[in-house]
């Protein structure tokens, strides 16, 4: 898209249409829109077809509010991750469609529900505490047009339970799955499927776990070789990138 | 193919051309074959439809001769990672069509060379030091049925090189970066592209890199959505899943 | 044992038969022998009821010999663990019925095999690597007289062999878990059976398994209750341990 | 239970009394309750005898009690461990032989007091700030119906104390040992007795303790053979594996 | 400064204007000034011809006020940083020249607006979250006599826009670099520019970014041989190397 | 440099002097000489107007060597890191003024001695130990075309040896100082001087230095505000950064 | 003490003044006095001959005043550490003549003030933030019978400041120093005088200081060989053993 | 002593014996002796009163000799310590009075053999891997001139040992304790005495030892009061500094 219009503005160019400093003029402003304490980047949702996130934590729920209109006023879709009740009831305010998921504090607003993903993707989670976690992963991975399957509390320790599901989860094109503790989940399931699994490790654990460090540990260390793994608690990295798998 | 093998047998069960204690007795012996000191499992490969692979480090020359034949009388391509030297030459001696690479240590006998992946897979590389790691993962793909580019020695330092290359490296389904020191490469490429991005933290580096902790630690926190992490100098596990991605 | 011997002497002291002075004595030079380098505590032996055990690191040939002559004086099993090859054949040489494991460097004279413990131990060894360690673990477990039964080459991502071994499993009183990389095997073993179960995370591994502490930390945050832990490659305080609980 | 079951569905599907898919369906369904945010696995109480568990943190005040309710229904004893004052007053609301621990904040529904313990079961306990941890593991391992005795400010400073309390602590079947700071108590008290010691570090002390890194490194390094250890603050764990090991 | 008026005491002495033992009294007490809780040291700012500062946390409200005041009684120029609101409120109600950045928290006093630095200084921020740790680079380097021009949000992961502003980055003498999660953009700059790089770690991040610790580790192990690292979130520290470096 | 040539050219084609394919061609070939092995960037010197520089760990002295003479072909002065003794002699061999350093490791060609710094660089060293790092920084600096000075063994525990040279270390422009053990030198040497200074951790030390780590922390913890930090051993870095400063 | 004690007792034994059960009994009791929560051991006082402490995290006021109330009914001095304000208030309440400091939180009640050290203690401190430490150490060294000296705001960016007390440090017979950040401070008191020097981490810092390991691993590592180490924050274990030693 | 001949050259020049220039060179040049690599401070031993000490690691035997030649023209007693066998071989060959203890590479030339401490010193040593360690610390405090007592293999898990010695300990006036692994054994050493307990952590241990660490942080966390901890394996310090104690 980038290129497109590249070439389009230098064609014009090269065809006398546009001048030099006009077309410099328009490149230079084009792909951002400086709100003062953060630059826009329109580009990015061009450059990747997917709906524009904003990152909530440590911005006011003013500057949120803000870049979410900016956003809304040339993109269809909006996910903002780790947002505060209040920053979520001022979205909501001035977005009516916004919905807020309470457990992981995402806020998304969903207007293009075109699906996109060639397959299905299972979102699976050792235990309850996980669950903000596996929410975040859903919703990033449905915003960005995918149909998704969840798989609730099937840790390790009861393997009977993911026994059980077994065959459903191997319908999936891709993986996500989220486990804190010793975070042993992804080697078991990858072990399970012939597809990819994105391992996800939770800070839920006390102790030992080290907020997260264990099961991250763990799953570098997976004995699976179809687990690669993403940041502690971040059920967004898995959806975005388990939805490009799925885009393949 | 487990389980169309599975079904074929209860059937005739069913059917009573073969008793309960003659099914269950050739059910449970066939999957395993016991060398002594590791069961080969023929159902991983026939389950992922991918080579036999041995990990080589703490067995013998004489352990993994003896894993390597007993595999190749089933299987058509056997990758041997990290072997030592006087292995290499062993299994050479064995099998003459055996590939030695010194540098990653891998030993690959590659009989069925079908293109399986859907599309390139690239393999991108920081520096001189990070080929090693770059090899494997280029090795590994090659034998699982895809086309493989490599970009080297394009660090972030240069980033007109990595610049230089942009184009190409759009055209790949699935890029796998490999990089020690800061590990800053797949957060650069992981915004140029709109493909999943394997990142391979190498233990290439001295003083604070802690033997690549500090690249992997960059690389899970990638500011790139797009961005997955494997285990340090675990090349042979991102060539593995992004085969599995390029099949999708 | 310890009680025993003391009443008995001071029985002997309150009848008159020994002078204060001459028990004081034999007290104090009773429990120790002082061979310049290492007091080789005799009643370590009595109050536990098991053999003698001698850490081999840090020790010369001579040193290790000469201990093991001492012991043999008054005791019938003698355990060297991690001895080298030198010190091996330096103790063979000089006791002839000492069994030499290579893999674990252990090396054990058992004369006295007197079958102590109530139930089976069951040793899991998650790959061909954690064998040195399991081989730790059931050489002492059958020195302190107990029935041994190992299962090799059954890690978590092929779940499906441990299913295969599921019910011989459940037959032991104790099990003790061997396994390196994400220490997952122990989580899935302790959701198996419902006897305690030993972790002994090992060093095998790479990169960000930083010898072994990826799988210790895994062990202690398993999400089975019946698991404790112990050190990193600690084969024989996990065969010394499950020996007392088979005694139980 | 659960192979007992099992064989008399099969027993009825194969005497056609039960045509195969109702016995799938009975299957199927019958071993979980969806309860909507976490399945409830009354399978877990039939495996291992014991009463079932409920882990606290993280779960709102409503969600603990639905479960608890939902328990209850087919088991006689209930262990919810570190709820929060809200939880417990929620719960002993609709259950009023709810028993509420505020140091270890665990609730407790005990109906089912028979002794299944062999022998006692030891709680020591190092300084008074170790107290919540030594009550959790006391409350676990009484209401799996043991008989447990505690031995409360024994440090090893003072270590006169411990000597003092010798002869009752060797009268114990299992010994577990709460400490933190330098966690030394489980080795002292591990070369005094001659059965498992289970060693629970606490996240007690300031500075280096680095929230009970230092004890649980210390207890891991213990010179005495017969301690394992289970992760921090995990007073639960020690109750349920040392109630197991007095069951054997 | 120091040896000037050191000489010219000394001169006094030697030329007997001033007898030895009044001398050593006026040197002996010049220097400092007790406060009753910290000695204010105003030779300090006559050594390095620079504003006072005061590092705020740690110090109540009126401590910081009194030593405020007590500094400009002979300085012109004070910076304290990390203020509480409370600690800004109290000193701009004494000082009414004094400015508030609530971001930083710092509170500036600036009354001698010299330019002291021979070129520009730049401060580039790789994302909103950042900010705090930019500003507070830029109000130090101001104070201290430079002309500062920022580059906000330029992240790595689209490095289009950092590549946007490469012509004006070259223009700075010396280039600040504030960047959290995976650290990378120093490195990047580090390739753009020829002049020396400072690279502040921020805390910003979550999981496995460790409060920094992951930028931190990155920026040390840059491949760029021009950047030099300061203390996570030293906005301050490094404002004021780049001001010693831009007086050069 | 860069942008001259580029101007140049591209005046050639929009004067018709050069076709737009032809420039394209040259362009594009220009600034990479590909080795094979290596993309030796002779921009990176036209960038920077100092000397190439060969990390040599990592490399055979094949490898070496080879970059060596093709960057001799155009540079003047090349600085190879870290060699071994044989690649060492081997450059020596091919290259007769080629200086080799055996305490750092380092080779250098060191033809163009015009000075370039516009005062003196120090570089401080605390004990004997850490000369090596402060051998590789000095010969860095010389061959980027400094005057430079050293003061070996001046560390924090004689405090008098540093006084001593106190006014010497003033007249330098920029400070290395390399120091292992606890790092406490750099702090000392920021409140001596008003310059700039550079402290490099040094591995040297035992125990709980661990490798330089405590060192490294020390120093980015000074409370002295002159200090920025550079990674552990990296004299290079050190030397290089320095001469950048000393050109401004 | 407690031997003389435990001989007269038993001389009243063997001389038939009192029968062996009274005696055991008299032994058994004495020493201990339960208040149900901790025995308060009096007999820890009577072997040190110094003040009793109570350690207040963890404990509640009530907790902590009847302690303290046991405690004086045979002892004159009471130190209680890190008490809340509440607690303070508790204790001032009951006992009118109890000191509180609210920098570090200690309580004393401080009855017999006989000078029991042979010399001075002298308490430096590197910063205003490290006074709550210094001051927990100073209360200490006076309520064990010392006179006591201190330095404060004297770090090492400063140097002269330092050198400026140098003659008074050491008049001092202990040197105790209190430092956070870099902990650079005890090395270079250490290389200036010629006794004991005990270094006590603090907690004060940012960033890579690590709550106090910064501060910490450079105290272990310093270059001065009398410099000994107590826990990051314990001024209260420097104070204590400072007082040993001025005992000697 | 360094005050004394400052004193006296002063009084010198003030009466016009000594002119200044002639003062300020005798005082520049006196206190070192540049031997090329290291200058060996005379001032040292002057200041302290004790030996010489040459660290041994990361010095040639040329160089160490060197030293070693030039202190004993001014010094009594030279202590080398971990010198390599080459290089004790070299010095013994130069002074035959050189004494070479190679648990610990020590290497101690001692002629004046004056008592100067005033009581005994005792080295408490935990197991058989910590000797070299403890040698360290003996040899050191004889050296530096203290009668010294050492007690050996008394870890805390055969408690009775220990308990067995505790008489003759209680006899010391500084107490040396070395241990690995968990570290326990100063915590109930420091219990048993009342006077100062300085603790060396030892590398010895295995796996979650981390080459001391383990020990380490055990020994700062330590619930006895008198204890200061030294560096790991770092017998030197705390036979210097126990030195320094006895001789208060």
């Amino acid at each position: 898209m980038d290129q497109d219009h590249l070439r389009a503005l230098l064609a014009q160019v090269s065809a006398g249409a546009v001048d030099v400093d006009a077309a410099l003029e328009r490149l230079r402003h084009m792909p951002f829109e400086d709100l003062g304490f953060a630059k826009v980047d329109h580009h990015r949702a061009l450059r990747h077809g997917i709906p524009e996130v904003v990152f909530g934590p440590g911005k006011t729920p003013d500057q949120v509010s803000s870049i979410v209109s900016s956003l809304l006023a040339r993109a269809q879709n909006v996910l903002v991750t780790r947002a505060t009740a209040e920053t979520a009831q001022r979205i909501q305010h001035e977005h009516r469609d916004a919905e807020h998921f309470s457990a992981s504090g995402a806020v998304r607003i969903w207007r293009d529900r075109t699906i996109r993903g060639k397959g299905k993707i299972a979102v699976v989670c050792a235990g309850t505490s996980d669950l903000p976690v596996a929410e975040e992963a859903q919703i990033t991975a449905e915003v960005m047009g995918n149909d998704v399957e969840t798989f609730h509390d099937v840790g390790v320790a009861g393997i009977h339970r993911l026994m059980h599901s077994r065959e459903r989860l191997t319908e999936a094109r891709v993986v996500i799955v989220c486990a804190g503790m010793e975070g042993a989940l992804p080697s078991v399931v990858g072990g399970l499927v012939a597809v990819p699994v994105i391992a996800v490790p939770t800070s839920v654990g006390y102790g030992a776990s080290f907020q997260g460090l264990a099961a991250l540990l763990g799953m570098l260390n997976s004995c699976a070789s179809n687990v690669t793994v993403v940041n502690i608690d971040n059920g967004f990295g898995a959806g975005y990138v388990a939805s490009l798998m799925n885009r393949l």
